[in-house]
C-alpha cells in the first residue's frame, strides 16, 4: 500500500454556506467551489474546522460533502474531515466520506476524552486499518487540547499509517523541525501542509508540500499567486503577496471580541467576505455561533476594498 | 413551567459494559442497573463521561439507554447525557434521549469549537427550547475546556433554562459559593449535584441536592450509607464512610500512567472492579482506550479486599 | 530531628499596608497585627502572596517582617515566606527570615524556570538543608504554574523535609485525599493548612491542622469563631459562620475585572476593607497593581455593612 | 527622546558558566565572550533566561554582567536582563544593569503575580520612566504565563516606551503579523528580534531586526553565516545553514526527559557543548537543575561531530 497522495499545493478548507435558517445552502456551496477552482486551488478540504463540521448534523455533513465532491468533479481532488470524539465514531464518518467520494480522510486526535500519546497512536492506527483511502492527521491542539508530537508523526509516517499532516498547531517552529526530520528519514513523499494563513511563504520555502489556509476561501487567486511565486523562487514577490494577505487576514478581527469567539472570527468573517464578494448568499453560521452584524460587516468590506478585492 | 425534577440524592453515572469485541453487553448492563438499584441509589445518569458516551456510536448509545431505562423501570428515574460538540447535534441526541424515556437530559458546553460565555448561554437556551424534559448543565472543564461561571448558572437557573447542574469541575470552592448564591436567590429547588467522589460528605452538609460519583458503580451501598449518615446529621459516620470510599477510590491509580490516560483510570478501573465483583462480564473499554491488564486488575482486587467488598 | 511545629489553627497571611507613595506603612502594619491577635488568630504568615511579597523589594520585605515579628511578640508565632524563583535565592531569603525571627519559613516550587517533580523535590531538600527552622511547602499553582503532587508531599513529609503545607491549589479534592494519606502514613503531626476562604469548615472537619485565609485579615474574629465551632463539633454553627464569611468574601468582586487582575481583587479588596474598618491608613498597593477606586470602595463598604462589620 | 538602539543582527543570550560549586566562573565567561565576538556576533544579551538569571543571586548576576561588559569592551554592545517578578524589583535590577554598563535593559511582564494587559502596560511604562537606557520587552509566555499582545507592543513602541522586543513566544505567526503592523505604523526603527533557533532565516527574510538564539552560544559563526546569507539575499545558502543548525539544535534532546526539565535541556546542553568545545570549564548549572551526565554528554559530542564542530 502506498501513502502517496494526489494532494499538494493549495488545498483550502471549504467553509459551509448556510441559509438563514441554518441549513446547507447547496447553491452557494456550488458557487464557492467554482470560485475556488477558478482561483487556481490544487485541491479541497471539506468538513474541516472552518467548514463547521463539529457544528453540523451528520445529514448536513453528508449534504455538504456530496455538493463539494460533485462540483469539484475531476478538476481537483477532495479530502474530507472525519472529525469525531473517538475511534469508532471517526471510523463511521471516515467510511461515509470514502463512500461519498473523498480521496482522503482527515482525522484529529480524540477529544473530550482525555488521551495521551499511546491512545492517540492507537486511534490513528485503528482508523487507518478501517478505511480504504489515505489518512491525514490534523494537528489542532486549540480544539482537541493535545498536540501531535513530531516523533509520533514520524513513526506514523514511516509506518504508512498517515499520508500527511495538516498543521494547525500554531507551532511553526516544530513544523520546520518536522520538515527537516521527514527529509532525513527519506519521507519526502509525506504530505506536510500548514493550516495557517500568514507564514505560507516561509513554510513553503522551507519545503512544505502545501497549505490549507481558511482565508483562501476569500482570495484563492492571491494564495495561488503566492504558491506560484514560491515555485519559481521569487522571494520578493512571494513576500509582497503574503503581506497583502496578512493585511486581508485582519477581517478576523472585525467581530466584537466581547460577544464572539473563535470560529465566529474565522469562518464567520470568511462567510461575511464571501457574501460581500457575491459568492454566497448569507453569512449565517451554525448555533451557538452568531453571524457578523452590519457594523462588523462594514469593517470586513473596508478591508476587502483595501486589499483590492472589492 | 417548573424546573423542579424528581432527581435528588445518589445518582451514579452508569458505566457501559462492553463485550470483548466492544459492543454493548446488554446482559451485563441489566445486572449493573439491578446492582445499583439494590444498592440504594436514588436515580441513574446514563451516557455520561463514565458511560463512555463520546466513545460510543449513536446506535450503541441508544442500546445502552434503552437497557438502562427498561431495567430501571419505576424503581428510579433516569437522566441521560446528550453530550455533543454543538447545538444542533446536542438537540438531536437530547430528542432521542427523551423519546427513549429519559426523564431529564444532561448537556455540556460546546466543545472542540472555541466558545465564550455568550455562546455557552445561547447553546443552553437553544437546547432547552428544543426538548420537553428538564435540562441539566454538566460542568466538566477537563473535557470541554471551558468552565460554567457561577453567574451564568444562576442566570440559567433563575430563568428556568436548566433544572440543575452536575459539577465535575474539581472546583469545590466555587461550587460551595454557588450553593450559597442559589439559596440567596430563592432557588433552593435547583438541583445542585457534585460529580466527585471524595468530598461528598462535605458538599452534602453544605446543602447540595445530591451526588453523581462514578465510584458508586462499584459500591452503591457505601454511597447510600454516606447519604443516609448526612441525612441524619451524623458527622462522624459520614466521615468514616467517606474515608473508606476515598481509600476504595485508589483503584483509579491501578492502571500504569505511562500507558493509560484519563478514562482508563476512571471507567477502566470501575469496570475492572465490577468484573471482579461478578456484576459485569468483561472490563473491555472503547477504543482508543485499553482495558486494565492482569497485574493492574490484581491491584484492583487488593483494594476491593481492603475495602471489604471482596 | 522533629518537624512538629507550633503552628495550628488560624494563621492568616498578613497583608502589607503601604503608604500612598508605596512604602511599608509600619504604623498601620502594627495596628493590623494587633487587630489580628485581638481577633483570636493562632499564628501569622508574613510575606505570603497576599502580603505582596513578590512585589516588594528585599528591603521592604525585611521591614514588613521585622514589624510583624516585633508586634506579634510572644502572643503568636510567625512564619515567613521565602518566595523566590529558584533555590539559591530562596535560601538567601529563608536565612534572612530566620535571622529576623520567623519560627518557620514557607517556600513555593521554583517558578519562571520550567521544572518537573525532580527539580521541585531537589529544591525543597536543598532549602531544608540550608535553614535552621521548619520549612513549609506552599502549593500555589496559579502563581508558580506547577502543582505539588500528593506523593511528593508525602515523601517530603515522611523524610522530615517539610513540616507542613499551605494548600492554595484550589484542589480541595486532592487535599482531602492528602489528609487521609497522611493519617494512613502515621504523619498526623504534619501541618496541613488550607489557604482558601470558603471551605474552611469542611476541611477542618476532615482533619486539617488549620487555615490560612486571606479574608481573615478583615474578619479574624469570624474565622476564630468558625474554628471554635468546629473544635466543639457544632456543625450548624460552623456552617452558619462559614456562609457569613462566604458572603463577606464577595468583596473580592468589587474591583472592575476589566481593569484589575488577581491580587487587586484579593489583597486590594482586603486593604480597602481594612481602611474602611479604620485598621490601616491607605489601600495603596504595589505597582503594577492599582488600588480600588472610590466606587469600588463603596461596594466594599456595602458588603462590610451587610456582614455586620461596619 | 529616541528609542533607536545600536542593536541589530545576531545578539546571543550569553549563558553563565559556573564552577563545580556553582559560582560564576569568570575565566570561562571571558573565554565565552571572546568566542562569541570572534564568531561574528553583533551584540550580547546578558542575564537572559539562558543566562540562568532567575537562578542566580543578585551578587552572581552582578559578577556575570561585569565580566560580560568588560570583555565585550567596544567590540559589541551589551543588553542586560532585569527579569524580576514585579515593577519595583525590576527597576532595582534595571538601574544596576545601567550602572554596570549595559546599553539597554530587557524586562518581561510581571510574573507569579497574576496580571492582565492593564498591569503589564503600567509595568513597562514605570520601568521605562525609571531608567536611562532603552528598554526591550521580552515576550516569554512559557516562563511568565502571559503573552504580550501585538496591539500592546505597537502602543508601547509608538509611544517610545520600549525600543524593541525579544520574541520567545513560539508564536512566529503573531510575530510575522507584528512585523507587518510595525511597518504600517512607520515604526521600522523598532528592534524586532526572534528568540528562537530554528526559523531565523524565515523571520529575517520577513523583515526582523535580528535574532537572539541560545544555540548561538555554541555556534556563533554558523548563525553569523546565516545572517550574512540573508543579507545578500541568498535563500538557498540561508536555508542550508539553517537546516544544519536545526540538526545541531538536537543537543537539547540529549538530556533524559524523565529527570530533566526546561532549562536543563537548553542552557544545560549549551553548556555541555561549550565544555566539549573547550570554551568553558564545566557544565555545572544552578540548583534545582542538574548538569548533563556522561552518557548525555556523549550524545552532545556525537551531534557536535555530525555538525562539523568537533
Amino acid at each position: 500500500m502506498t501513502t502517496t497522495t494526489a494532494f499538494r499545493g493549495l488545498v483550502p478548507p471549504v467553509i459551509t454556506p448556510l441559509t438563514d435558517d441554518r441549513e446547507v445552502d447547496t447553491a452557494s456551496l456550488e458557487r464557492l467551489v467554482e470560485h475556488l477552482v477558478a482561483g487556481g486551488v490544487d485541491g479541497l478540504f471539506a468538513l474541516g474546522s472552518s467548514g463547521e463540521t463539529v457544528l453540523l448534523t451528520d445529514q448536513q455533513r453528508d449534504t455538504a460533502l456530496e455538493v463539494i465532491v460533485k462540483t469539484a468533479g475531476d478538476a481537483v481532488p477532495v479530502m474530507a474531515g472525519a472529525i469525531e470524539t473517538a475511534t469508532s465514531r471517526t471510523i463511521e464518518r471516515a467510511r461515509v466520506a470514502e463512500r461519498l467520494g473523498a480521496q482522503a480522510v482527515v482525522a484529529t486526535a480524540p477529544f473530550y476524552v482525555i488521551v495521551g500519546p499511546t491512545e492517540v497512536e492507537r486511534h490513528f492506527r485503528a482508523v487507518h486499518a478501517a478505511v480504504g483511502v489515505p489518512l491525514f492527521a490534523y494537528d489542532i491542539p486549540v480544539c482537541v487540547h493535545s498536540k501531535l508530537a513530531n516523533d509520533l508523526v514520524l513513526r506514523l509516517a514511516g509506518d504508512g499509517i498517515v499520508a500527511g499532516i495538516k498543521d494547525s498547531s500554531g507551532d511553526d517552529i516544530g513544523f520546520r523541525q518536522l520538515l527537516v526530520s521527514l527529509r532525513e528519514a527519506g519521507l519526502e513523499h509525506f504530505g506536510a501542509f500548514t493550516g495557517h494563513e500568514v507564514m505560507v511563504d516561509s513554510i513553503l520555502f522551507a519545503g512544505a508540500t502545501g497549505a490549507v489556509p481558511g482565508l483562501a476561501n476569500v482570495d484563492p487567486a492571491g494564495y495561488a499567486r503566492l504558491h506560484a511565486a514560491v515555485a519559481r523562487g521569487d522571494v520578493a514577490a512571494a513576500r509582497a503577496e503574503q503581506e497583502r494577505l496578512i493585511r486581508l487576514f485582519q477581517i478576523v478581527d472585525a467581530a466584537d471580541p466581547a460577544t464572539s469567539a473563535g470560529m465566529t472570527r474565522g469562518a464567520g468573517s470568511f462567510k461575511t467576505a464571501l457574501r460581500e464578494l457575491g459568492v454566497i448568499a448569507s453569512n449565517a453560521i451554525s448555533l451557538p455561533l452568531r453571524p457578523l452584524d452590519e457594523s462588523e460587516s462594514a469593517r470586513v468590506r473596508q478591508i476587502l476594498e483595501q486589499a483590492g478585492l472589492l
